[in-house]
């Protein structure tokens, strides 16, 4: 369900109200309306206790028995209005309650009780009226099913959740699928010494999801970064934008649930239970946000040391080399390792850093890079500082054990000049050590207690510096509306027979790794030469619709030459005599294969004959495949094969795939994901997330990719889905890389009807 | 170097000394000799002050000049003799002090001084002397270059690191490689609520090493669980003796430092300056311990997770089905997906338990696994003890925010009954949640403040679990020491071409996936069929030493053929004449492959021909290849490529490895590791580990692995290193598994000067 945007004043109203009203106060201190009265103690403006049978229940606090009547008597008392309504009502009662807020003046509601959507079609006419009810009356409604929220700047609680009230106020923001996540991470902040400028659990997100509440984020001035729990998501694009407009202003931290949940189905279920949303994967998920710009984290305890660390430093756009300092070389030996295995660049320090630091240590220690200082003295400021300027070196990350005694730590480091930002780590028993991480973040520097802290929080400062800024999906593109799918380069009607027969023969003579000399026929789109940037789009992007699918090899392959993708050569044969002409007019080995788009696995069914040669060969494989139609097809140089597509993923819209090829690649789903669009440059760093990225950059002698090459393509099939809504999966697999570049092996185009049969 | 295991006595003069000397002890509180005497005013026994030149500077405390007059003060005192010298003393005058110590009845001395090997020659110089004098006086020496060690339940804290001397006693023993990790580790697991038996830093380790001081905590009754930290292995053999020793009665909790070592050279270069020690790999290291029984984590942060559990459960072997309970369904959430992603498995509850849990729950909650229980009530700890009955579930992980003033957790939990385990996550603020995980860990619950840290304690109770327990390598065997190899099955002198011909053609039909109907040409072990257990070994193992290496692919698959190992069928060739009878004979596709000793990469200089199918192609195969010898050999049917070998690792001698085969499974680096010998059984579990494990279970209708087969495989590769000291690696790559099974395409067997020579 996508929720209206509330307009800002009505989340002022939710987390800056100038008065707000219990409704549902209770004396029981087991109820909810208890609760939430006591949470609320601390807020400085009107709280009125609303019960209609009990007027007089808290002396101390202004009591009514409705919220009109609250709200007159703190107009008259000159209070200011009431903003807010805290409904501490059973399910059935809330959309009742509701509909009594905006008479008088309301803008907003908390509904914290259950049983509404998550318990089934019962609880879910409830949450309809409520959702109904609030969107009519133009409140900002939170939840139902969420404990709350907390404005610690504000000295607001409206959380039932012990100890919310005394969160720090600080410089984070969560903001939380789930109220249990929200007060569960508010604490971890807390006890890492970071303060919370807003802590919100969305719940059933009936009226208010995410992306208005980032949207009111990105205006805080309180707020410095933003901690994001997603566990599903209703509107993908819409949580892309808000995402991409927020972390072009500060950074945002995302913790996506259900990473494993592949694995498992009664996490689905259990899932389901809890919130009931829209399937997309979390590969998916994370992929998208991270493509908006979020720093996409692996557990709670990471979030906490990223967004601690980011709410204090920002640092510039790039990928800056990182400065290791320790003062025990055992846990810098850690700290190292764990930098190492999060990509984190450590350059070799130059020269004159290090003779500045020879000058700076006694020669026993290791003045590399990590610069080993021996327990902290006088010289670690200087040292600190002599990293820090090396050219190389753009954050400095350390780690000491604290000597709280004889020596101070705080201000060796505060006072070291540093000309980079610096993390620390500090080891250390109890509050003294608790302290000195205290008086390091007030002082702007981040602290963790061990070196995976520090690691966590280096790798999520470089991954902020290193997310596309600008807002590569600040306007993302919905898919063109029209009907007519447009296939560039496809033929129409029964052209395909004749166009494949247009295929130029360029065969060259390339080296076989394994079985003689072979000739290669290879299609050069038209373009695709001396393309450049254009790959032939003019009037490829413009060809003629197809009619709907199922769509058979040929034709996919034809899509993909007006795309400007390398195709064998190839004939479509329907007989034994014009396949005999094909193999004669191909030269060399060919492949024959079925031809007939309702056959999904060619191979599987016995329909595909690899390395046929002679005419009766191939008189063995036609028998054998027993089609009509086949194609024969030079067969292709030996490679690397890879595997690219693009999809439509309920939830966002046309992604793009790039992985490893072949059935072990194909096991260990090593595989990169965008949200389309993507232009050519970002498709091209796809290649950089796979595991084995390094078969593509001349493993053992082999070919290189040339990755600006599969950026095009990969970029081009995104385009292509977003321009054809019949369309809805194209898979290339594989796409082999050659030393004559990259050539599409097989193809499929799937349209959306084609799909739901599967 | 290999350290002299101290007697026991000399361990308990060490960490259990009746007096303590303070050789070089201080009046300036910026040197060691002043902090060591601050560290030890705790200690409830003698500590004498010793300085030559200032025999009177603390009037609290009995100074002296000398260790000698100290031991025969404390002696006329009858506070009983001195044990232990705390040395602190330059480098260059620790060794003479040592010389003082043994007439003095000293049995223990801690060097905390840096300036010895990892400086470099000069204090290579230093240590060694150092090392000679403990081993000739018998003295336990502990460092040098370490801040030292505590035994809190002693009140004994020998350690320069302020705080140290606060860790409070506890259950958990931490034996670093690093001093800094020592008080790094002790202060985090105090932090997490657990106290400290005893905590020590090796540093240089010239005397006491890792096993004695493993074999000391065996004993030790007031330690239940130890964290291991380790850089580097002086001796992998005794270091697994002790491990698998100590695991067998007490969990063992491994970190293992350089897990991404192999990315970056200056990694190894500061591991170096910090240790200098052998090298063996990460991976390697890790797989041993795991044998002998240790429980392996990632971080620090892991390992306090995880041997804080330890130290209080110890599950019954085997592997149980966790029962996940939550009291708010997101953070629930967060938990069920960190376990799944460590593969805990969350079984279905019976009906039974589901409506045990129906009966105690209000029916919106979610009643599977995990289960929600709302926020905590009455009713939670009924739900435990239904939820803990359940016959799948053997451990029960939670999570619940705290409530202190409305829920007593603690109480609910130890009153349950629950008839498993139980791990418990309880997030709140500040020190009344830590109170309730201080006081969980007291009733012998393992706590921790969030999701992460219960799946890491979880997981690290389940692979305590399903360690080798009864340890397997207790008694690791040495290599043989006889210099006469004994390939099994290896042909004496020119027998090789008589052998091969000895091939039985036992070609069967067999689909091709890809190229055709083709007889494949399978050399059957002779003993392999009707083998189970028995492989063959019978002669084999005691066949002829075929002399040094190198040895060429027709002896390799000869010793294979030994070992039960199915070759293809080939013919050794060493001409045209022989080659096309070959052809002949062996009918269908053949490779044809240079076949010389010296050819290390046969494929990449141009030495292999695949798919040979006329005697026109064998022609042309032969002048392309253009050597004197060649193998040819009947094609092998289709399957997934598998890499298994054995090899001598300079730590931990013949070591075991399985990996998916071919290139990108290669990239990827997908391979499990042990240490021989091993078991067929424990082979056959090496397979679990991979990644890409699910290829070999009939991925895509393809064939389904034998893991028995595979492990009588391994196992024998392991086995022929043992026995032949000349042998220096063994690599069958690939090792294809086909519908017929394991066939081995190509082997190569490296001597030791061979390898040398690479």
């Amino acid at each position: 369900m996508t929720a209206v945007a509330p307009a800002r004043a009505r989340l002022d109203a939710l987390f800056a109200p100038r008065g707000i009203a219990v409704v549902g106060a209770s004396r029981d201190p087991a109820k909810l309306g208890a609760a939430m009265a006591r949470s609320l103690r601390g807020f400085p403006g009107r709280v009125a206790l609303v019960n209609p049978r009990d007027p007089a229940m808290f002396d101390s606090v202004a009591a009514a028995t409705s919220v009109a009547t609250a709200t007159s008597a703190a107009t008259v008392a000159g209070e200011g209005p009431i903003d807010l309504a805290v409904l501490c009502l059973p399910a059935p009662a809330c959309a009742g309650a509701l509909a009594e807020l905006a008479p008088a003046g309301v803008g907003a509601a908390v509904v914290c009780a259950g049983g509404f959507a998550e318990i089934g079609p019962a609880g879910a006419a409830h949450q309809d009226a409520l959702a109904s009810v609030a969107a009519e009356a133009g409140i900002a409604l939170l939840g139902p099913n969420t404990s709350g929220f907390f404005v610690p700047h504000h000295g607001l609680c409206a959380s039932f959740v012990p100890g919310a009230a005394d969160v720090p106020a600080g410089r984070v923001a969560v903001v939380a699928a789930s109220g249990g996540v929200n007060h569960a991470l508010a604490f971890l902040l807390a006890e890492a010494g970071h303060g919370v400028s807003l802590g919100v659990g969305l719940g059933n997100a009936a009226g208010l999801t995410a992306p208005p509440v980032l949207d009111h984020l990105a205006e805080d001035p309180r707020t410095h970064a933003v901690a994001l729990h997603v566990e599903s998501v209703a509107d993908g694009p819409a949580l892309l934008a808000s995402v991409s407009r927020l972390a072009a202003r500060k950074p945002v931290v995302a913790l996506v649930a259900g990473r494993h949940t592949g694995t498992a189905e009664q996490l689905a279920e259990f899932a389901r239970s809890h919130t009931g949303a829209l399937a997309t994967s979390w590969r998916t998920t994370v992929a998208a946000l991270r493509q908006a710009g979020a720093v996409c984290v692996a557990s709670e305890r990471e979030l906490v040391d990223a967004v601690g660390a980011l709410s204090l430093v920002r640092l510039p756009a790039g990928r800056p080399g990182v400065g290791v300092l320790t003062a025990q070389a055992g846990p810098g030996l850690l700290l190292l390792d764990e930098l190492h295995g999060r990509d984190v660049v450590v350059p070799a320090l130059t020269g004159e850093t290090r003779s500045a630091i020879g000058e700076l240590l006694p020669p026993l220690t290791f003045q590399g890079n990590p610069v080993d200082t021996g327990r902290p003295g006088p010289s670690f400021g200087p040292v600190l500082r002599a990293l820090s300027r090396d050219p190389g070196v753009g954050l400095v990350a350390g780690y000491a054990l604290a000597e709280p005694d004889a020596f101070d730590l705080v201000d060796a480091v505060t006072a070291a000049g540093a000309e980079v930002p610096v993390v620390l780590g500090v080891g250390g028993l109890g509050p003294a050590a608790a302290a000195i991480r205290s008086a390091l973040i007030t002082q702007g520097i981040p602290a963790a207690p061990d070196p995976a802290g520090v690691a966590a929080a280096v790798s999520a400062l470089l991954a902020d510096a290193m997310a596309p800024r600008a807002g590569a999906l600040s306007t993302p593109r919905r898919c063109s509306q029209h009907t007519e799918s447009r296939f560039p380069g496809a033929p129409r009607d029964g052209e395909a027979r004749d166009r494949s027969r247009e295929i130029r023969d360029r065969g060259r003579e390339i080296r076989d790794m394994g079985c003689g000399d072979q000739r290669y026929d290879l299609v050069e789109p038209a373009t695709f030469a001396g393309g450049g940037r254009d790959m032939g789009w003019g009037d490829a992007r413009h060809g003629n619709w197809v009619g709907g699918g199922p769509w058979d090899e040929d034709v996919a392959k034809g899509v993909l030459g007006g795309l400007g993708v390398r195709t064998p050569g190839r004939r479509v044969c329907d007989g034994r005599e014009s396949a005999q002409r094909a193999l004669a007019e191909l030269g060399g080995a060919v492949a024959v294969k079925v031809l007939d788009a309702s056959v999904r696995h060619k191979t599987e069914v016995g329909g595909v004959r690899l390395g046929v040669r002679t005419p009766g060969e191939l008189d063995d494989a036609l028998r054998a495949i027993g089609a009509p139609r086949v194609l024969v097809e030079a067969m292709a140089p030996a490679g690397v094969d890879l595997l690219v597509g693009a999809r439509r993923d309920p939830v966002f819209g046309p992604v793009l795939l790039v992985g490893l090829g072949g059935t072990q690649a194909e096991a260990l789903a090593d595989v990169a994901v965008r949200v389309a669009p993507v232009g050519p440059e970002e498709a091209a760093g796809m290649v950089g997330e796979l595991a084995g990225r390094r078969l593509l950059e001349g493993w053992r002698g082999g070919p290189v990719l040339d990755r600006d090459e599969l950026g095009r393509v990969v970029a081009a099939l995104g385009e292509l889905l977003m321009e054809n809504p019949g369309l809805d999966e194209i898979e290339v697999n594989p796409l082999r890389l050659t030393e004559h570049g990259l050539v599409a092996l097989d193809a499929v185009l799937r349209s959306r009807d084609d799909h739901a049969d599967r």
